[in-house]
């Protein structure tokens, strides 16, 4: 059947959906829900259509997840036609039923969630199935290849591309922009992407977005700038790197499920296909990290390094402390600020991010055989101390459409602010993961210069009345949210 | 947040929507997909937020779904906020880990499935669970008391209340309009509430829609039509009856996955809700039927029967054969004929649905004491034969708000039709379910005449250039349509 095209600026938030009104839906016999697919141009979409009265019986309405595949303009000719039930649904369903999946089902799952075929249930069906009915080494390795062939692939001349991820949960833990410049620096080449926040108050691209352009949508010419300054520090997402990932983690997060194939897939895919040789992999384990237990720690090298052997890879992991944040700011700008006062040798830099952040490079260093084993942390230290990290970082910050004159005196935080002080002398010693609440509250990610600023660390002494902590923001309204938060749910106890 | 109500005419099938311009999303730092409380006139719904360009910023768009819930008209003013995640999605989260569930965790459950709280993708987690870790019957009487409880509640006088169930799947199986008669006209109530067909070509509900109404919304209506003619065969979506169930079916279709859990409680709820005493449950077992072992048949018929104790009904199951389609008739209108060739005692009638209805009916008056032991189907046909059956089906019709006038003679069927003819002489030896498939494309059960009328069933012997099988339409387009299908798919094979 043709219809026009009646083009809405409306966006589901990911659904493909198309509008029909009731005649047309009776004429095709779809009810609500129900799948069709939608072609124009040689081009097409399996959508999910709704009813919409205020169409006539002639026209579709193209909402704008769908026309970002379409690109139709209003009144153009599209046909739509009622759709099988994708043989992807099939597979999801075999692993249901506990079955292995092989590497062609996988394939077949993942390219149709990439391609928006597959509705949100049905994608929260595979999340169950892979979370209840665990995928085996050999499936999460075709998930692995199947996530990253389904974006954009990065291959490189030489023989050593270093790459580095710290997996979440810890406020602060900013390493990734003050590891890159060291390691390219050292002359060897690390094509980090890094994501945006979800649920956290930054991610690395929302840190570095305040230093500087994150997103390059041309592959060709993130080639062209790791070719020549051996770096970038981009967003993922802009680049298409592992695309089936961001849509998966979207519908794990209500119930806040991981399955481990998903946990590993959606950081190896992303190492695949940007092409590293040579992946550190940084698990902060404690309460309040995503790993809690030794033995999930354990569970996780041991997977992680099969999957490296398998993907030829050279993977190490390790396990660091997470008691508390690491740093002292959190939130974009105050992150940012603590990764230039680190690279600009200010003595402001704070020392735990610095010590983590070299031991990182280091290990990276010794893994590409650029150290001497034993002498990595050594060699680190000399790159930053000589300033050539801080260069690196300027040129990173400039190859990327920015300004390379920034320095951390550059750097706003927000214009409101609130200071909480201590009201008894005693030892810093309980940092609940509330700060990272009060830090979303503030406005942060999207008000980049919103946040928190800890003025004392775990095990520090504090005197009555001397600043623990502010909190930044950009509105008044916001900063009287977070700081009212922040006195229902104090992140520190003083004992 | 206080914002400008915009209604619109947009129906999305089940979940609750509402549209906000990008800069109000962002105020309330929502993303498309993310959950608001919207309240007005003192009700409130949680709703998925979309984006809409086409809003200006005090506005928000109205989906029809969401205005059903709080009746608004344009330029109202509605409160909105971000709201927090759900308390029962920590329970489904638990279900996942295998964990048995409270009573109490059960009922807000489904109670935010029936408030539209819960997202379909976290629906899905919910049936994947159910699916993998099974529900212990401790867990399926609550979900089946949490399912009825939802919605509307009848309670009788009497004190046996009859029911009956045939579990889905076979073709034509069209007993139920057959069997209430002959119970109400042995004086025993039987309130029946039948579904749609949601992928078959034909429900009981659609079935008796030829004949008369079906939709009664008032519960006391209904119970003034039953406590006055013993008996009512409406559709229970009007009435909502244990309204949990649609959705959650809604959501099982894509992946055909049934959980035991759920299977048992679709119909339990339904029994319970109604006030059902006596309950017979019709369990076709074979190939092409739901169930298709003995080892299920087993499982479900113990799992019923200790539900039943539970519950305080009286629960019989029996098994039935499955092999072929039951009746002539497959669509809403020929199946209606069906029906009233039977009760008028015409011989056109099917015997296999006769024989069939008889043996239904003689149970549940066996199981109602109105029958000794053994002499139930006796007792059945009197009352078929006699002609009483045909005269409370009359009544039924007449209280519902149809014609009792009707006779087989009105029912209308399709104005196009094509006789499919044997092609050699043989005995009718398989009969595929491609049938359904063939009904649906010629229009069932949305165009009521449409479907299949089988001259021939299983075993008979047909002569070459006899008549197979006629498909019925009522669009020359859909019929052509459908008779290329079973060309392509042909039902019956000739040995």
């Amino acid at each position: 059947m043709k219809l026009k095209a009646v083009i809405r600026d409306i966006y589901s938030g990911g659904p493909l959906i198309i509008s029909l009104s009731t005649a047309t839906a009776h004429k095709l016999d779809l009810f609500p829900g129900d799948r069709v697919k939608v072609s124009a141009h040689g081009k097409y979409v399996i959508a999910v259509s709704d009813i919409s009265e205020e169409l006539r019986k002639d026209e579709i309405g193209i909402l704008a997840e769908v026309n970002k595949c379409l690109n139709l303009n209003d009144g153009e000719l599209v046909s739509i036609e009622p759709t099988e039930t994708p043989q992807s649904l099939t597979y999801i369903r075999k692993k249901l039923d506990n079955k292995k999946l092989t590497k062609d089902e996988i394939f077949s799952i993942v390219d149709d969630i990439v391609d928006n075929v597959l509705t949100e249930a049905e994608v929260a069906y595979l999340i169950s199935a892979a979370y209840i009915n665990e995928f085996s080494m050999e499936e999460t390795e075709s998930l692995v290849r199947a996530m990253a062939l389904s974006g954009e692939i990065l291959r490189w001349k030489d023989k050593r591309i270093l790459d580095i991820h710290c997996i979440g949960g810890v406020p602060g833990n900013r390493t990734t922009p003050i590891v890159v410049p060291i390691i390219a620096a050292a002359g060897v080449i690390i094509p980090k992407t890094s994501s945006r926040a979800i649920t956290s108050p930054s991610g690395t691209a929302d840190t570095m977005e305040v230093l500087t352009n994150v997103e390059i949508k041309d592959s060709e010419q993130v080639k062209r700038v790791v070719n020549r300054i051996s770096a970038c520090l981009l967003w993922g997402g802009a680049l298409n790197i592992a695309p089936a990932d961001d849509k998966i983690i979207r519908i794990e997060k209500p119930l806040s499920l991981d399955p481990t194939a998903m946990l590993l897939s959606s950081i190896m895919a992303k190492k695949y296909a940007v092409g590293s040789t040579h992946v550190l992999i940084d698990i902060p384990l404690g309460y309040y990290a995503k790993v809690e237990s030794e033995a999930r720690y354990k569970e996780l090298k041991t997977k992680f390094e099969d999957l490296g052997r398998r993907l030829h890879m050279t993977v190490k992991v390790i396990k660091t402390d997470a008691k508390g944040p690491i740093g002292k700011g959190i939130g974009p700008a105050l992150e940012a600020r603590d990764v230039m006062w680190i690279l600009e040798a200010d003595e402001r830099g704070p020392e735990d991010l610095k010590d983590k952040s070299l031991m990182l490079a280091g290990t990276l260093l010794e893994m590409a055989q650029v150290a001497e084993k034993g002498k990595g942390i050594k060699t680190a230290k000399e790159i930053l101390h000589s300033g050539k990290a801080l260069r690196k970082m300027k040129q990173i910050i400039e190859a990327q459409g920015g300004d390379s004159s920034i320095t951390s005196k550059d750097i706003e935080v927000g214009e409101f602010s609130y200071d909480f002080r201590a009201e008894k002398s005693g030892k810093v010693t309980y940092f609940r993961n509330h700060g990272l609440s009060i830090s979303r509250l503030a406005g942060a990610p999207k008000d980049k210069k919103a946040g928190i600023y800890l003025h004392k660390k775990l095990g520090e002494h504090v005197e009555e009345g001397e600043i623990l902590f502010t909190v930044y923001s950009e509105s008044k309204r916001k900063l009287d949210e977070a700081v009212e938060y922040a006195i229902d749910n104090f992140p520190i106890i003083i004992k």
